[in-house]
């Protein structure tokens, strides 16, 4: 409604997946007004809402490196904001910005919860703010670099590979000179993989023969495992670890719907070929956030990583039945919603 | 009998636990001559046979660390033997030493398997060379100083902590300064631990209240776990586990006879905790045992470091029935089959 504000908001903790109009629920509240706005706040409207594998996980009430959403609060998201009005020095109105504002058309926002508008490369596709130069781009960065650290050469394996993080952790395994295997949920995803990304092979995981497609894959055995899936693809990465890989845990979305979680059968390999299996969280590099955007933003202008987004339209409205449909592979990229394209006219 | 050289040999590879008289054979066989020796090699008595959770892995042909023992070919055992005749320079006829020259009272030995004498450090009780200064003295020193790396303060959790390698890691992070949490298989072993050795609390796993006692006696949570025994064990502890916290994975005998193996079901906490979980073998520090080697016994004498073995008389007979019970817990501290006193007759 045009002087209405939509939300959603989070109704009821799953027990194991979503279900869709019980977990999440949706309101309209009046819109929030730029003469409300206090020192250090801004008034923005959301143009896109990131969809993450992570919000599952935050619904759980138990610990974990951000507390859970409380019922009845507005879901947590990534966004990508355009501002409206601020009482912060870190963005004038018209920047436009990645945020954390949330499921919500509009709202106001701490500056706390951004940086200095000059931290952030300019972009021609505001979009980029929530794949390639956000938090997953920065995840495939972090992770890949700092704890994968491929070298050239060296065998690199990425389960989830046609997802944002996964794709891009991927090509930056292939600009360090690995050969780089990617495991993904569709023949199509496969393609791509190798033809547009130039990784070395790729493999459909649903494929009745993926574990004898996944040996051949790795003749020289694994160097470097950057996991996004965990359960039985993690299995078979231990089992072809070479001695010493470095396990990037990044996550484990095979599990994260699940009431009857699978620990790795495998586990003893850790032991007999000295692997180094290291979670992280991305949001633990948070002070080197500015100059690792900067490379990956010079990397995306010189075409050495590719940008891949997958754009639900529709608003709000559709964001819950994305999220549960990313836990299927809708996405090739980064999965997001467009709550409001950027050249749509605002209801403030 | 006196003119023959008893042993003992892999007869067939166990599906799931070792059966008495079935997986091992014994057998005798003429004793070796020292006119046999070639340019190289020792002819030994064997002393001490030290008793290893590994050894049920090493029956198995699979890709491990070590090749598998052979069918046929005697056990595969870390000893302590007495030189009696010698075509090396590096031990002479006399000299007792660390060897691996496995489950038989005489061996030939090739000189590529031990270091030169005066690489050990003389020690008092000859069996010190299979536990605090052996094999898993040095497991507990490279383990928790390389990998663990606890600090002054940091809560530091052993599992099979009376064991022989637990039990030396434990003391070792005492010296660091950490407060250290022993579990083990029984109230005797808990008492030992904190009376003797000066852990700072130790829980038995087979209590039915462990878990509850688990969460008390870490309410600081953990920095760094030294896990020996995975399965329950560990997943309490991942549930324990600080930000960052150091998970040593040398062992994991609580899956070793298992032929449906667990994976530890609390495995993403290692991304919401970002956990290391590193695991590795003592060979691989194979450069610096000299050194090490030479700190453990100064500890030793010093009485730093306690020394404790669990020595099962009546020879190799004896061996095999005692490798079953240390999968039962027999044991506090080392386990070793003492094969001939160092002061009785030699059959040579
Ligand atoms: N540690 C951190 O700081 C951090 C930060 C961001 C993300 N992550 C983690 O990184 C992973 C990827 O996140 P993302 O945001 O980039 O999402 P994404 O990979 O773009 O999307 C998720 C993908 O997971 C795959 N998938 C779903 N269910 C699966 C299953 N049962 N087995 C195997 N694959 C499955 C689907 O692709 P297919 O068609 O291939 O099945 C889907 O496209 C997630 O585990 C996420 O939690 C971690
Ligand atoms: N990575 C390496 O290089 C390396 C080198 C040496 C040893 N290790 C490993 O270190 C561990 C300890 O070896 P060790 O030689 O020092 O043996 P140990 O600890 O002296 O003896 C094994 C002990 O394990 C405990 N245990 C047996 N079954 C168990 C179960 N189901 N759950 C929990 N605990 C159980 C028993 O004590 P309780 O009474 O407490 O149950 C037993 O005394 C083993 O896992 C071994 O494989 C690794």
């Amino acid at each position: 409604m045009p002087g209405e504000n939509f939300r959603v908001y989070l109704a009821e903790r799953p027990k194991a997946e979503i279900m869709a109009g019980t977990t999440l629920k949706t309101e309209t509240v009046p819109l929030p007004k730029a003469e409300d706005l206090q020192d250090g706040q801004l008034l923005v409207e959301n143009l896109y809402l990131s969809l993450d594998p992570a919000m599952r996980g935050w619904m759980n009430d138990t610990r974990s490196y951000v507390p859970p959403v409380a019922i009845g609060e507005p879901m947590r998201a990534a966004t990508v904001s355009r501002v409206l009005a601020s009482k912060s020095p870190k963005a004038k109105p018209g920047d436009i910005l990645p945020t954390l504002a949330g499921w919500t058309e509009y709202a106001i926002i701490p500056d706390a919860t951004i940086q200095p508008i000059d931290t952030y490369p300019p972009v021609t596709h505001p979009s980029d703010y929530l794949s390639v130069i956000g938090m997953t781009g920065l995840t495939a960065y972090f992770g890949m670099l700092r704890i994968g650290e491929p070298r050239a050469g060296d065998t690199v394996v990425v389960s989830g590979a046609a997802g944002a993080t996964g794709s891009v952790a991927g090509q930056i395994a292939k600009l360090r000179g690995a050969r780089v295997v990617g495991i993904a949920g569709s023949d199509d995803k496969c393609a791509w993989l190798t033809r547009e990304l130039g990784f070395d092979a790729a493999i459909n995981y649903k494929d009745p023969d993926f574990p004898r497609k996944f040996r051949e894959a790795t003749p020289d055995r694994i160097d470097v495992f950057f996991d996004n899936v965990g359960g039985e693809v993690l299995d078979l990465a231990l089992g072809r670890a070479k001695e010493f890989a470095r396990f990037v845990i990044c996550g484990g979305i095979s599990q994260y719907n699940s009431s009857n979680v699978q620990g790795p059968k495998n586990f003893l390999s850790v032991i007999s070929m000295r692997i180094k299996m290291q979670g992280f969280i991305v949001l633990d590099y948070a002070k080197e956030f500015t100059a690792a955007r900067k490379e990956l933003a010079q990397w995306l202008d010189e075409g050495k990583i590719k940008r891949k987004e997958t754009i639900l339209k529709g608003g709000l409205q559709v964001a819950e039945q994305g999220l549960i449909d990313l836990y299927k592979g809708i996405n090739t990229g980064k999965l997001m919603v467009e709550i409001k394209s950027p050249t749509a006219p605002s209801k403030l």
